[in-house]
């Protein structure tokens, strides 16, 4: 489903990226984002003090990343888990009075693979506890501060989403970087000018042999029937079977 | 946080979109998805045939959302939940044996809001069910097919993940098409070229008067300080308080 490239940043950031969950209650969340990040390639996971681990529902919300949960390091405090790390992002919800350097996960992304390009070696994402998040302490051990752009409505993101939406950000534009976006294969290839203007006077012949016109305004109509076939990016098999179509049409009416 | 704009995008995809749930299995799938989309600032919620609903897991799951859960819409089968709709996208994680038309969800995201702008009332998202998504009956009622680009090796997204991921890049870039992504705020104005000057001047002051020099190549220092204090957009009152710690210490050792 993808193209092949040489250049794999998808490969370079699962090695250099670690998410960091400080703190964390329900051990249903460290297993949803277990499977979160599995499923966008990562396999890092390190946690800070959680309340509840291990413990049978992180297996069960982790399906088949039990894995990372096996592997996941447990540290007491966050900096322990970062020590070794050129650069930490640190998820906010909340304003600070301090304010620091605060973006978007789509601009998060972007600055975590273009330090992986230049060699950065260990990045860490750090995510707050469910019911307040980070405190000042642990977000001034970050070099940046990442905000999920929610309603103001209501801005009460699930932690395993929030770990969910920047692993995606992260692996897409991966992807994107690496010219390994999806590429639509078709299995038919597209039917070219001539196989299309040929339907169109195909078209155009049943409507009169079938009386089906505008009498004051004949060409209107087949305006409609161009564009609408020009734009439809039909493939050569689909066309063929309008052409099919209309010719049993045309034997059956001249019989 | 935002900028504050006439034209505010995510006020109009909000009416327009509706997420449908397909024979969903687990009660806290359907919950944790109303949680998603309301996060996002989405309301409308239609589910077909769910297994286990109304259900109190559901319930719990959706936290401040229970009021998309309310006024869920329930139908037999997935076409009445898109009667009313001009455009239908289907996610998909399999790839299918006649090929259609495929993209991410951030192409998905962008269509979606073109869509929206250009008048298009009703836009249904459809999510399949958790163990094998939606059927090519179902696929077939779709304009368009979405697939969010897992990892090869472990693909199996969870429902209300793929929800949230969707709903976040169609959040996210009504944000941006409506000028109303993040706005750094910061307390204090930035330091202008002046002051960095004085700053830099200082710290050479400071390194003489300690001693604190490669003899060999003393420039080779300073060069790498000025790169340091240009590069960091540092703010007025951190200049200051640079100059106002140097100022101290040349005091102190001038004693």
């Amino acid at each position: 489903m993808f193209m092949n490239s040489k250049t794999d940043i998808t490969n370079l950031v699962d090695k250099v990226v670690r998410f960091v969950l400080v703190n964390t209650s329900h051990p249903g969340n460290i297993g949803a984002s277990a499977r979160a990040i599995k499923t966008m390639g990562f396999n890092r996971m390190d946690l800070i003090s959680p309340k509840d681990f291990p413990h049978e529902t992180a297996i069960y919300r982790s399906k088949a990343a039990s894995d990372i949960l096996e592997k996941a390091q447990i540290h007491k405090k966050l900096y322990d888990a970062i020590e070794d790390c050129q650069f930490v992002v640190g998820t906010s919800a909340r304003k600070r009075k301090v304010p620091w350097p605060l973006v978007g996960p789509r601009e998060a992304a972007e600055e975590i693979i273009n330090l992986s390009l230049s060699g950065t070696k260990n990045i860490a994402i750090v995510f707050g506890r469910e019911d307040h998040g980070l405190n000042n302490e642990e977000m001034g051990l970050c070099n940046l501060h990442v905000a999920i752009p929610t309603s103001e409505k209501y801005s009460s993101l699930n932690l395993s989403q929030a770990v969910q939406i920047l692993a995606y950000e992260i692996r897409t534009q991966a992807l994107f970087k690496s010219n390994k976006t999806f590429k639509q294969e078709w299995d038919v290839p597209l039917a070219d000018s001539e196989e299309v203007e040929r339907l169109i006077n195909h078209f155009d012949e049943i409507m009169q042999d079938v009386d089906f016109y505008d009498q004051e305004n004949p060409r209107k109509l087949l305006t409609r029937v161009r564009r609408f076939f020009k734009r439809s990016k039909m493939d050569h098999m689909e066309a063929n079977i309008f052409r099919g179509l209309f010719s049993s049409i045309q034997k059956k009416i001249k019989k």
